[in-house]
């Protein structure tokens, strides 16, 4: 079976076509600049060189007869009839609470999705253009939607209410839904297998890249997540400030004078590592700056470490104890030293921590002692398998 | 040493005559609805009946004056001649980073406060009215401020910046004040004594009302602490938010058409227990209702135990241990039932709890078992035995 997964930005879309009887990836790639003359479509089939193709691509129906065009090749594509695609699986963002697993796409699914537009204005239109250019030009296909929100769909009221007027909940779905999802599933998942596949089982997930999010998961199903009602809630992320004292919203609007708009760019895009150091998003370059002594660079990091551990320790609390941590995505599989400086502050839960095994980039690793009370593991995320696998089962 | 202890109000006045010899409260009282035409003072003697005045306060100069008189009263009054009061203690609430311990109050001081004011809009403007009535109604007795933000300000900058661009903290001094600080220090100071006064401690303080706010205290050193630029921070309160998803702010400045008074309002008078149950902002009234199979009322103390459990948690973390957890204010002492659901989810810790124990209100106790890990106490606060106490030390 091979299945198509894509991820559709506003003007981006990227793509991986597995082979799900090994579950290879038997091409990827990522078309940028939709809508703008100079779109470029970087294609990689599976053991060969790269292909860059620059055209004009006005709209995601072209992005995705282009990727199909790709794919079919005689020179770099890997299959001969687009016929050969069994089913696409699309990165669906806001699932809201009407979408608490993956799922056939039909056209009421898409009907709510266009409802949940309010609630993510930024991210499900594309993901809609996506799916609509898809029924165009791969007619027939199956499509799957996975969302990120519906793996923290578990979670009770106590913890998705804010401590807001409950009129807002009922008016906006002013709750707390979470993001990630898809990666904490997929990481949680192989977390409980290295365990053992225990009957019971406390799982922090810890996934920590440009944006940043951590899950508490009991026996499976996530009981809290540090993402909201958007994606900027919790942890200090790369230009999103996290969790604040929301009085100072007000206080910004009448001091800077800003808007709804400008309040929104600046906690958003102007904010988290960005806003502290003044050097980067990035927490590489934030390293790199703090070790040249930069000083707002060093209370940048400071601060992203302890919002781990203050979020860690929190989910330990919630869940009166914990089994299991693990660390996933850009961060979280490569940044060696954060991670030897949040593991070594939590040897009161029981965490034995492995220094030599924590010393490697982006695969699969223990790096908690073969005793430690709490084990600690490294595990690469892999959102594309995790839609794939899903798309797979859904259209068998 | 006779000591007056003020907590002025911007239409209320508190006080509390302490004769230092025994720290005995000598009387006590308050002054009502200052401004207003049926403004009221009740005044209690140790030992004797309450005293209702009814009469016109126009403002706090007269509300002094009044008190003044009723502590020098043939009949409901204490000392015999104004000089026996040897100084005043004032509670004063944001000393912003200038005021890292108590001081005695001079024109730089009040100069400073009034820099301050900005910072606290609603709180320092009534403290210096109080200063100031007593520099022109009882001239010559030293005065000393003992500032709620005072023992939060060890923090370092990792814990006391927020994730926003830098700016806005070197523009607006826009960082993690942290309140409560007078009664933090109060009743960790005797926490250290009940467990013997150890060189090295670290205690989380629970001080639970109407107001709520955590500390995390290192050796007797404030490293974080869960209230911030302003009291909405942190945990879910009567009718303050508590933490929020930023991003909702701008959400729904644009739905509700919410300028930042609006908002303000929302956020801190309609949130809260009072914003999700609808019922009430008073715990009490909250359980009662709960009991009464309310379903919003039992969501509202869910997320109430939530989020204290969550704090905990996370300091504990922070601190990579802790010795001890202590449960002070009004919910602290007196809510048996909270207590035991938030203590009962703590045995990962190493708290053994003590049920038995835990069944009293506002007395010292230890509520967790002599063989627990973490030892977990009941300590009722006394923030205007704190001022005096630190107000006759000043002025010696």
């Amino acid at each position: 079976m091979k299945i198509l997964v894509l991820n559709c930005g506003s003007s981006s879309l990227k793509y991986q076509l597995f082979n799900m009887d090994d579950e290879s990836v038997m091409a990827k790639g990522l078309v940028e600049k939709i809508g703008l003359s100079d779109s470029i479509l970087t294609h990689q089939p599976a053991n060969q060189d790269k292909v860059k193709i620059e055209t004009s691509i006005p709209e995601h129906g072209v992005a995705i007869e282009l990727v199909v065009k790709a794919l079919l090749d005689e020179k770099h594509g890997v299959i001969k009839d687009m016929k050969e695609i069994d089913a696409v699986g699309h990165r669906t963002i806001h699932g809201g609470t009407s979408f608490t697993e993956s799922c056939i796409i039909t056209d009421d699914v898409i009907a709510e999705m266009e409802r949940l537009v309010d609630l993510a204005p930024l991210h499900n239109p594309p993901s809609i253009l996506g799916i609509r250019a898809c029924q165009d030009k791969m007619p027939g296909i199956p499509m799957v939607g996975v969302f990120d929100t519906a793996f923290h769909q578990t979670m009770d009221a106590a913890h998705y209410l804010y401590g807001l007027p409950y009129e807002y909940y009922e008016k906006y779905q002013m709750r707390r839904f979470g993001f990630h999802g898809t990666s904490h599933r997929f990481v949680s998942i192989r977390c409980r297998e290295l365990l053992g596949n225990p009957e019971h089982s406390k799982i922090i997930t810890c996934h920590l890249g440009n944006g940043s999010s951590i899950a508490a998961i009991v026996d499976g199903k996530v009981i809290d997540t540090s993402m909201g009602y958007t994606p900027l809630e919790g942890l200090v992320m790369g230009t999103r400030c996290g969790d604040l004292d929301p009085a100072i919203l007000p206080f910004l609007m009448r001091k800077e004078g800003l808007d709804a708009d400008a309040l929104d760019a600046v906690i958003n895009k102007k904010s988290g590592l960005l806003g502290i150091s003044g050097v980067s998003s990035d927490m590489r370059d934030i390293e790199a700056a703090a070790a040249d002594g930069n000083e707002r660079a060093q209370v940048a990091m400071e601060i992203f470490r302890k919002t781990v551990i203050h979020y860690i320790g929190a989910y330990a609390a919630e869940m009166n104890g914990v089994d299991a941590i693990l660390f996933t995505a850009g961060i979280g599989e490569n940044d060696i030293a954060n991670r030897a400086a949040i593991c070594e502050n939590l040897s009161y839960l029981g965490v034995e921590f492995d220094k030599e095994a924590n010393d490697c980039r982006g695969k699969e690793v223990m790096i908690s002692t073969p005793n430690s009370k709490v084990k600690v593991f490294v595990i690469p995320t892999n959102e594309e398998l995790m839609i794939a696998r899903d798309t797979a089962a859904l259209v068998k």
